[in-house]
């Protein structure tokens, strides 16, 4: 790593001979109570996670403050959660924590499309639509049309995977965010004998994650923005593949040099949407009166199933 | 650290230079994200957590299905934590996180009394006695006189030392946990001219910490029990001396064997509570009637304040 790496030298006072194994004989006491777990996975997580645990609280030399604070700030996060705010989920996401996680189980395979964070406001049941379609259902932004392919990693011709798509308003909102209950600016569709689709959505918007919460509140704390870069949702399914959930990123976004504030940034999924003038023909005809649109071309790759 | 002390060898599949540059680049990203954090130590705090959390992830190769369960175990925790029940204590306890803590706060000084965890059933106003006096105010057990003096590190009575007592009742619930709201089983009081102090308690009984929620499934999941060793809880503050917060445990209580659950038990806090026939003289002539009772010592020695 380079030169934003921590260490601890200089900050750490001289810890005596003495004190050192009083604080490796507790390790080791919370490492044995967990000897006894039948499941051989949990008792490693278990364990590991006392190894981590314990080497952050020893190596930050934790007051019993910054203990009290970090209690009642985890406290805070509890509370804010329900059914429509997942505080745990954004704290996972701008510490980077759901990157990593999703970066150890989805390894690059050959030429497979990257894959990103999942975000919290996926919907199970979005309508289905038919390749040229619109998956605005009245969301309001700038028209974007989004085409490609979906191969396999030797260059074949996906037929009938499964898309499903989903992105903000112009005003940074999904749906789910809306009081109203309506669904739109989401739904799914299925890749043409040619392994291509086409779609009509938003040009994405960068907005920013919910901040008025305990995670705001650490944002602003260390002066980070809570904007997460302009992106659109892509879930793309087919037998024999591994499920690629990702997104695609606007080209000269300025949020992308600011810093995507949950770290889903990959250069790959940086996409060129093309800015058309109001007038300019659309692909398939359709009249847009005097809006402007954009154009964004997202060829998909998808890796086999057990890559 | 010695045999229960786990490795990732063989459990660890093999990680490509490629697979490893990318998750080091996402640390990098995220360390860097603190850069700009204005408090020295919380920019510290921030990217050491970032170190080790990412570390973890990386370490255990964490699934996205186990990244759920703690997403949802989490909020599982919030949302069972109130007022009344502190259920991420409970976790940072059973985690020994708590006591490893306190450990990193108190080091060992000279022959100082050590100390130990906190704990949830500390009351602010418990009602003051004067020595030899019961704190009892109602609560169910066994009578216990407990005695003993404060000195400093160099062997002199601290005479006015403030000594906060607090303890459960025989049935093993603090007062606090009552639906009655009384006051019980906790007061505190005053070392004499000589540094001395004296008390009726009840002979500590060993319990379990609240274990219907997600801590105590947990500790299900693992084999654990989570039973408290029996103990009586101090807290002693003396002018420039270091406030000294422990319990005293009891010789010969078996839970001691199973394992404390929060990891509390130091050998020099274990005490005798010797047990007295009914009809035993008492030290100050109380009239126990046909009650069997115990009598302990607890010779306190406090350290410097800036120790």
């Amino acid at each position: 790593m380079g030169n934003a790496q921590v260490t601890n030298e200089g900050n750490r006072p001289q810890i005596s001979e003495q004190q050192k194994a009083v604080e490796e004989d507790l390790v080791q006491r919370v490492l044995e109570s967990f000897e006894s777990t039948e499941d051989p996975r949990l008792k490693f997580l278990m364990q590991r996670l006392t190894v981590h645990l314990h080497d952050f609280i020893r190596d930050v030399r934790l007051t019993e403050e910054e203990w009290d604070f970090a209690i009642n700030f985890l406290t805070q996060v509890g509370h804010i959660t329900d059914d429509k705010r997942q505080e745990f989920v954004l704290l996972s996401d701008t510490l980077g924590a759901s990157m990593q996680t999703i970066a150890v189980n989805n390894e690059a395979y050959a030429n497979a499309t990257e894959a990103t964070v999942f975000g919290p406001f996926h919907v199970e049941d979005a309508p289905k639509i038919e390749n040229g379609e619109d998956i605005s259902f009245g969301a309001e932004g700038q028209p974007a049309w989004v085409e490609g392919t979906v191969k396999d990693t030797d260059g074949n011709p996906i037929p009938n995977a499964r898309l499903e798509v989903w992105e903000c308003d112009e005003d940074g909102m999904y749906d789910v965010q809306y009081t109203d209950g309506r669904m739109s600016g989401r739904a799914h569709l299925f890749s043409d004998e040619n392994g291509e689709f086409r779609f009509w959505g938003l040009t994405p918007v960068p907005y920013p994650i919910p901040y008025d919460g305990p995670v705001g509140k650490m944002l602003a704390a260390v002066g980070r923005s809570p904007v997460r870069a302009a992106h659109l949702h892509f879930m793309v399914t087919a037998p024999e593949k591994r499920t690629l959930v990702t997104h695609i990123f606007v080209e000269g976004d300025p949020q992308l040099e600011i810093g995507d504030s949950v770290f889903g940034v990959k250069d790959s999924l940086i996409k060129r949407f093309d800015e058309q003038p109001a007038g300019t023909a659309t692909p398939d005809g359709r009249d847009l009166g005097d809006k402007t649109w954009s154009r964004a071309r997202f060829d998909i790759v998808l890796a086999p199933e057990e890559a």
